[in-house]
Order: structure tokens, then sequence, then C-alpha cells
């Protein structure tokens, strides 16, 4: 069996962020060599999440509205996680995001197509700091 | 390591269609020869989802107004990316019912129980269509 | 390609808890003794779901009060799927904190850190049981 492990950091200047990583993970796909096989694209950040949709603006400013919907920022005080920090919201957020994402490797296609990967780093400080996305592709 | 892909095609007539999946999953399962492994069961579009639960319409009629009341279609103005289209609402209602499912392959047991997977088809566009989902199981 | 299999069992003696099952799937990684993989947490009942966070009180409380929150358990009336039980709630509560884990296992790291796994079982009926999860592990 083939493996290949390959960490991604990205720096995630605001609150919420949404990153376009699937050149990253196809690069990590193709210098596998592995023709078939899963691939798992997992944050190494209990606020952060990998999701499968279009980069597109509006969408991703539909999905930043709803997630301050159903889980809102404020009043930080209604959340017993904020002791000392302003951010359990990002822990709910994450929840309706999904924290990762397996994906099938399949020859004579892209690994991530039709299915773009966005990372959307849900950030836990307000100062910037870089997170980091682990790539395993297992397969042969 | 032994691996198996197979492709299975759904007709979903309606807006949103709740198709139970697990007889062909099964099937991709107990033809591929694998007793000990992994199979992924992943939509190839970015509206549909698979999940696992019971295939019993009390409780699928729960799960769509759930997601009807948590993202509602109306109004669609709501949405920046109903640009052209009407349809924003199925990307966050997929973020509720995640998007892709990974089982445990073992022997002496079928591969999906007890844990039927029924495919939600959250469909992007008002006509009829095909959806396709992609089963991949490797293992040994 | 080497794989391992086990079965962790709980009780969970109220209608909802959260159970820190990190120790556990680090030990079945580490008896396996594969370096790279995959390693899948799956509950084995559709109301309980695994995800990965941090044990934390204050966490746990916001966490559970939101479910109540986006799928209330009262008025049980609402669900159509509580036809001699009172527990549609909990699938829709499983819903937003996904069914299953998949996480990276490398070299020279414990698999699950710095991912902490908890176990959120959110049970179908008010009897106390025992809750089961498959660990299923494949790499070399």
């Amino acid at each position: 069996v083939k493996h290949a492990t390959e960490d991604l950091t990205f720096e995630t200047p605001n609150r919420r962020d949404y990153v376009n990583i699937t050149p990253q993970v196809d690069e990590v796909v193709r210098r596998s060599g592995i023709q078939h096989g899963l691939v798992l694209v997992n944050p190494m950040h209990i606020t952060a999440a990998v999701y499968v949709n279009d980069d597109e603006g509006g969408l991703i400013a539909d999905i930043d509205d709803w997630l301050e919907r159903l889980a809102p920022h404020e009043p930080t005080s209604q959340y017993r996680h904020n002791n000392g920090e302003d951010n359990a919201d990002a822990d709910l957020k994450r929840q309706l995001m999904a924290h990762q994402v397996v994906l099938p490797m399949l020859p004579r296609r892209r690994a991530t197509r039709p299915r773009p990967v966005g990372a959307s780093v849900l950030r836990r400080v307000r100062r910037p700091r870089r997170k980091r996305v682990v790539v395993k592709a297992i397969g042969e």
C-alpha cells in the first residue's frame, strides 16, 4: 500500500477566512503517484473546517451569514466556554461545516474534481496566525 | 491492497429527494471481495449529501422540515448566491446533512448494517436530473 | 496492508452524554502497529455521534445548549417520527454533530493528537444502555 502525507499551511488574517485549498490537495495527490485510494483532508485545529463546495463569493457570503445566524458571536456572555476568550461560537460554527473531508482518488481524473475543497478557517483568536491542514493519501 | 470503485446513478424528480442507497452500496462491497477495509460513499454533486439513518417516512419528513426551518428556501432574495438560480438554500441544507460517509467493512457482517445509508439529494435545479454517487472500497 | 478493528463500549446513563474516547482510540492505534494510515471512528447507532473537540465542561455545556436550541426536544408532538417514542430530536441533533470521524495516523505522533475525540452519545431511549463505537485502522 502506498501512502503520502503533507502538511499545508495557510495564513488567515481575519476572524473567519475561506481559503481554496483544491490546488494544493491536487498537487499532493499527483506527487503521491497513487491511482486508486482515499485522500483525507483534515485540519489540525478544532475550530477549523474543511468542506467541499464552489469557491464563489456570493456562496461564501451566504454561508458566512448563515453560520452567524445559527451560531452568533454576540452576546459572547451566552457561552460558558468564553472564559478569558471570546470565540465559543467558532466551535459551534465548525460543527455546521464538518471537520474533515475524505475524497476518492480515481485514475484519469483530478482527485478533487468535480469537488473543489474549501477550507473554512474559523479562527479561535483575534490575532492572525497560521493554520495547518494535513493531507493524507492511501491506496495504490 | 484491494480496491473497487463503482458509480451509482439515481433519478431525482423533485426539488429534494431521499433515496435509500444501502442495497447498492452493499452490492458494491460484496462484489469487491474485500473483507477488512473502509468504504467511502461520496456524491459527485455539491448540493447532494449522503448520510446514515433509517429509511422511515416520518423521520425523513422531520428531517426535511428541519432543513427548511434552519435554511429556508424563501425568500430567495436573501441569498447572494441566487444569481440567476434560486437554490442557494440547497448548499446550506447540504452542510447540515454531511457530504460523504465512510463506513467500516467488517467480515461476517453486511457492510452497511446496522447503518442504512440514505442519500439526501438536495437538488440544484428544478428540472429532473440524474445524480451520481461514487462508492470506493479499499482494504483486503 | 495492515488493519485492526476494535469495538469500544460505553455506558451512557443520561439522555445525552459526552464521553472522551481519545484514550481508547489511541490504544487501538498503538496496538495495531500501523505507522501510516487512516483510522475511522464510527458509532454503531444512528443517534450517536463522534466528533473532535476539547473535553472541556464549558464547551460541552455550550454545545448541548446549542443542540437543544436548533433541534428542541419539546414539544415532542412536532415530530412525525415520535410515534411511540419521544426522541426524534436526537436524529436531528446527531446531524449537527457529524456521524463519524476519520483521522490521519502519523508516525511519531499519537493518532488523535492534537485532535481529541469526544463521543456525543445522543440517546434514543430514556433507560440507560450500552453504546458501541467501532474503531477501524488501515495502513502500514
